[in-house]
């Protein structure tokens, strides 16, 4: 993004090619400069002999402008060929950057008024075969539209105009030639006041015949001269005064205004919204992250001291959504494309494409090149977001455990049992009991009052009233790299006792990940007979009644970015899927019905416990995999996704299930059987649409054998982040431990206090938001998360910033 | 929407002006009659005298293709502006239906192929000005469109494709003359096979110089005739047997494969998705209502035994989220502009300029035509859906209740019994309590297990194991239309004796409405007494603690669409916060802390306990208010939105608080003491932006002294639905009664089961499903939701439909 206070920069495009896209650029400088402005022109790329180019035309007619031409191709064709014919192939995507950086340069060294004239029509492939308009997307700059005077020119100028809006350009006019004939001025006039306040300006000069598009070319070239320059006089004059003059003040509000609204953006939000999960005492309107736009991996940002927009990292993946950057125009094309369709329809009893297709790629039913994330699962619930995809997940596991163990076709004392307990008090002697979920110790599934439910007490959860934390929590042993070592380490638990010292050590993160050879070592022993042991004393000693195993496979983020032993899920699972026996005799006291036996169904019944995966922040390439089910080497009856799964553009998630668990809630043709959980908004189209296009990029990301990951080790733990780096990082003094995998990489910075309350890594997040980089705090842990597609450029760099702070 | 298995109908579209759309028609109906299919031609609206048009032309080289203009302007000049001088005035949106009426009547009578030639280009103005590609909407035909081969035709290519496909149309095929020089078949063909799966064809004839373009103009007609003759026998065969005829060949296959689509898609949801708020066990394959596209009122879905589509009215507003209809273009833009400029930003500290402009909307701060829904409040919450946003307005309530009434500053033991209780038991003695809600009989506030809870128990909460229904539920008197008349009907309470009799009766809506007026009535003081009696005894008497009262005001939805009467409610609320004493007593026992002085506090802050308004599905003008504050007369203290909020395109809610509320988490700069709650798209752009387009469309139509209600009755009750209608129903048979308010027509059937359980109503709506009106049911209520730009055609068939099933 390019805002400068000191400059009012404007790119002109054109709405097709031969509209008088270089007339009205070279007359914009011209009343730029008549207003006392200091004015500098630019042709990013040029096609045809240099002596016809647009740089030269303003030489002549413009002279006191400064005019500059940074790509110049001798052929009069588009860029893209031009570029073909002259290197013989096609450029690659460097030179995409080069242009850009050589855009953004220019942009820095100017003041006044910058021009900045693209070449053809809107869509005019860039040299290297980009769309133009997707090329100059980095720089957002303000844009004047040329619009067509011809026949047909409505047309083009609107489809032109709704490309460039669909980039999210902010179109300040439209100029164009006045057309008594067509009358495309008055109609376009008109309709783009009216519908998205953009101002057409019908201009011309002195011409042939009267007062409109240039004079023809005459005999001579002087006389050619001579007639332009009276053309252009008029131009900026205007035959009533309301000539471009009108339009350069026109221009000047508008970037004024565009200032003054980024000025008071974060004070005035400051001031009147409720930011999520954040404590407003602790913050100053200056502290206030004013994003104009975002880019790729990064905001463009508010710097109130230089009054610019600076380009920030955005170091957190927007709260963990991005996978593919901001603002991707096909995640945006595909989102506009089912809204056109659609709308939104409602869905039950109901069915739309988007909605199918996803379903059909979650479950496999239409392949992809990686394994279906559900190809366990035979159903999708779809929702909002990851908390209520968690709710659903709780709904579904917890209902099916309730009619498994303890029927409804029960005696009434059953029947009367298993109502949930409105008020607390005690049934048949004993005291009432919860249906609890079995869990890990700094687990988070969302912040409604189910999804709070189903994680452990914290300080937090002290504050809310309704928050009964209706489980048990183990406290699981994790993979932290530590001087340069991939260790164990197990968290003091009251469970059982690993000791403190390591309970292994790895030379590498692929071997830690090697699960099913881990299966036979001695520690899976260990871990085996420990959690036996603790479920036998919570179901049988403490009479605790399970109704689900929740977990976050593999890093739990919330909770701290906690890289669990994936062993340790992998035993903790297939033990409670051993157990049946336990669970079955939770209600024994008052048992009536009996279990179904263990053998004799089929395999994709669930077994002990529904096992509920919240893949919403581990899924989906975050962690390097489609599901974290590649790394255990099992399947859950029970899934999550969100995030991700929408591409980082809308709200949507999904609840997968298996067989076993849908058929649960049509036993009987009751309605009150049914799963009674629903939003508006289920299913949505423009959502759907939205994460069949996420998950065809990630499809065709997988596909190319280029895609480094893929190269390097494919199936395997791997990271976008360096491992020597992370080795570096695990051994520098006030770094605890470090860990990448996938996309995200962690730091857990030495601090005695810890937790997600410690304040210990402010400094750190203050020090590296001066370096453009903007991170998230999570107590003493800082990570970074990147997208699936960030320049090596950028990784380097924040790597680089990282660890000269963590040395400093 | 048009389709049909007996009809292979296409609508040929050009990028531009002059870009061979005609004769690709013209190609595309000649190789279709070589494939041996019938084929007719349409043009819709023509331009230009008549033996120039494009009919005539298909006339003379394809004669065996019948041909239709609808209409026919002499002047070759855009069809706007041709129609204006034809009659001297811009023809109303009248003649677009009738243009869309008569494709329509066209379509069904053809058999083969049906093509459908369009005007200039993609955005050439209809006769009434609107944009063709958004006139042509409604029947979203199979798309054919014809790109431009010229320099720059690649960006005015991919520009009218990008228009045309956001507004949901199918391109199935591009077509050019292939250009050496210029290569815009090769670059448009990698591109959209590349991005959007669209096959390119570059297709010509024999013609001047080779083989492309057609040839230029021959001396006489009959040579001129002759060539073009030559020339279209080349462009159907093409030079190696590629030409249209392969082109037919690929569309017959798109047919077919849509059709195939469209046969599945019922069946295939049915089979792996998961419905909302659905039991399963009571469809069938057949009974999904596949639904191919949506436009205005109506779904396009998929009829089995005519494979075709209906137009079918969604009598629901796709569960109460539509306000201006399906894929309004507004809206796809909007969303669209947001998308290419942001994507998905993260919230917390941050700002962005469409959740600021939102927010100061909503509060006021940005001037609307009609009162801001939260003129009272300071803040806006973002989150994901109206049960997220409830979820937010409980903790936002309770945890204001439990700050004043049982402040943290207190004993040890008093910051003991505050503590969430984790599980049940005793403390001090007493019972530990829950902080309940106190709330209406009959209320719905979502799905998560916080907002559940917030209702009275029922059949269906039963089955969810962690419902608690945490508050006491008073039985509102509701009003109801029966033989005729407005009654205020209490229905039994434990609490108090209405007795059987109405409460009173009303000549007009008007006058039930009008609360400040009835405040000074008997029933007033009656209600006074029976809400203070009952407050005191269960605080009192019961030693209940209440941290809200909340409400859905003027109608509860989903509980079967009770009209309460709004006297009550106000009452309720009035009462509520004079009783600051009672609640300020509810931890007397324990107490150590004094209650803030009744006194002495700005008038904006809260009292008694904080008043939470669910507006998700009353507000923004459902009801034909902005906000029920209008009707009520009072304001609350947290207010939720969602649902029209962000126009029925994607999920969206909000939750609005006024200051005192807002302070109470930030008393401290504790972490702990903030509002914990997060999701990750919160104030996503793309929602934020839709809905203030959303506001900026209602805003346009109360400026709008046309707009019905406004001229009929504004600020007073009134309703999309006839009240003579309503009243009629209300004398029918089988009809106990009837309502009408805003957009929303309620019946409700004698029966005396009742209750959303019911099946009473199915009947009934299986024959209006057989009439092309789909509802939803809701027990023994009937219910039908219209947008606020329902034709009143729409209306009066509706209500034509209804009244004569319901005196059959």
């Amino acid at each position: 993004m390019a805002l400068f206070a000191r400059v009012r920069a404007h790119q002109v495009f054109g709405a097709d090619t031969d509209v008088g896209k270089t007339i009205f650029a070279t007359g914009l400088a011209l009343a730029s400069a008549a207003a006392g402005e200091r004015v500098a022109y630019l042709k990013p790329v040029s096609t045809g002999p240099a002596h016809e180019a647009d740089a030269s035309h303003l030489a002549t007619f413009a002279p006191q402008v400064a005019s500059t031409t940074l790509v110049q191709f001798s052929d009069p064709v588009s860029p893209h060929l031009a570029a073909t014919q002259a290197t013989g192939a096609l450029p690659d995507e460097a030179q995409d950057a080069q242009i850009i950086h050589g855009v953004r340069q220019w942009l820095m060294q100017q003041h006044g008024t910058a021009i900045v004239e693209t070449a053809g029509g809107v869509h005019s492939p860039a040299p290297s075969g980009l769309s133009q308009a997707d090329l100059l997307r980095p720089l957002r700059l303000p844009t004047v539209l040329v619009g067509s005077s011809k026949l047909g020119g409505i047309g083009t100028t609107r489809a032109a105009l709704e490309s460039l809006r669909m980039r999210g350009y902010d179109i300040d006019a439209v100029l164009l030639f006045p057309s008594e004939r067509y009358g495309n001025d008055v109609y376009l006039g008109r309709l783009l006041e009216e519908e998205h306040g953009i101002p057409v300006f019908a201009l011309g000069g002195p011409s042939d015949g009267g007062w409109g598009a240039p004079p023809i070319r005459a005999p001579t070239t002087a006389e050619d001269v001579a007639a332009m320059r009276t053309y252009y006089a008029g131009l900026v004059a205007g035959r009533d005064g309301g000539g471009l003059g009108s339009v350069v003040r026109h221009l000047q509000k508008r970037h004024t205004d565009r200032l003054a609204e980024l000025r008071t953006l974060g004070t005035r939000t400051y001031e009147q919204c409720w930011w999520p999960f954040t404590q407003h005492a602790r913050y100053t309107p200056q502290d206030v992250m004013a994003i104009d736009s975002a880019h790729g991996d990064t905001f463009a940002t508010y710097n109130a001291t230089s009054q610019s927009l600076d380009a920030t990292l955005d170091g957190s993946a927007s709260w963990w959504t991005q996978c593919f950057g901001h603002a991707h125009p096909r995640l945006t094309q595909a989102a506009a494309y089912a809204a056109g369709r659609y709308g939104h329809v409602l869905f039950p009893g109901a069915a739309n494409q988007p909605a199918l297709d996803l379903a059909e790629r979650l479950l496999g039913t239409q392949p992809l090149a990686f394994p279906a994330p559900g190809s366990w699962a035979s159903r999708v619930f779809f929702s909002d977001d990851g908390s209520t995809a968690m709710e659903v997940a709780l709904k579904m596991a917890i209902q099916s455990s309730a009619r498994r163990y303890a029927p409804q076709a029960g005696s009434k004392a059953t029947q009367q049992r298993i109502r949930p307990g409105r008020a607390a008090g005690s049934l048949g002697g004993r005291p009432e009991r919860e249906w609890e979920v079995l869990g890990l110790q700094g687990s988070y599934h969302g912040d409604t009052i189910g999804a709070m439910d189903a994680c452990e007490p914290s300080t937090y959860s002290d504050h809310v009233a309704w928050y009964r934390g209706r489980g048990y929590w183990l406290a699981p042993p994790a993979l932290a790299t530590r001087n340069g070592q991939v260790d164990i380490v197990a968290p003091p638990s009251e469970d059982w006792d690993f000791g403190t010292k390591p309970l292994g050590s790895f030379a590498s993160m692929e071997e830690a990940y090697d699960v099913e050879k881990r299966l036979g070592t001695p520690l899976a022993d260990e871990y085996r007979a420990a959690i036996n042991a603790t479920l036998e004393r919570l179901v049988i000693v403490d009479c605790r009644r399970f109704g689900a195993l929740v977990l976050e496979p593999l890093v739990m983020g919330a909770g701290g970015m906690v890289f669990v032993d994936p062993l340790f899920q992998r035993i903790l699972i297939d033990v409670v899927r051993a157990r049946e026996d336990l669970f079955a005799m939770q209600d024994a006291p008052l048992r009536d019905a009996v279990s179904p036996a263990a053998d004799g169904r089929s395999p994709s019944e669930w077994r002990g416990l529904p096992v509920v995966f919240d893949e919403v922040f581990t899924g989906l390439f975050r962690l390097g995999y489609a599901s974290a089910t590649e790394v255990l080497g099992t399947t859950p009856d029970i899934a999550c996704y969100a995030k991700i799964l929408s591409g980082g553009l809308v709200p949507l998630s999904v609840t997968l299930a298996s067989s076993s668990i849908f058929d649960t809630f049509r036993q009987t043709p009751e309605k009150v059987h049914a799963l009674l959980h629903g939003h508006s908004y289920t299913a949505h189209p423009v959502g759907c649409a939205v994460a069949n296009e996420t998950l065809s990029l990630l499809d065709e990301m997988v596909r190319r054998k280029d895609w480094a990951p893929f190269q390097a080790q494919w199936g395997a733990a791997w990271s976008f982040w360096d491992r020597a780096f992370v080795e570096r990082l695990s051994r520098l003094d006030g770094v605890a431990s470090a860990m990448a995998l996938g996309t995200v990489l962690k730091i857990e910075l030495a601090d005695a206090a810890g937790g997600y309350a410690s304040t210990a890594a402010e400094g750190l997040l203050a020090a590296l938001r001066s370096e453009h980089i903007h991170l998230r705090p999570l107590g003493n842990v800082v990570y970074v998360m990147c997208s699936l597609n960030t320049p090596q450029a950028i990784l380097s760099q924040t790597q680089a910033a990282l660890e000269a702070q963590l040395r400093s």
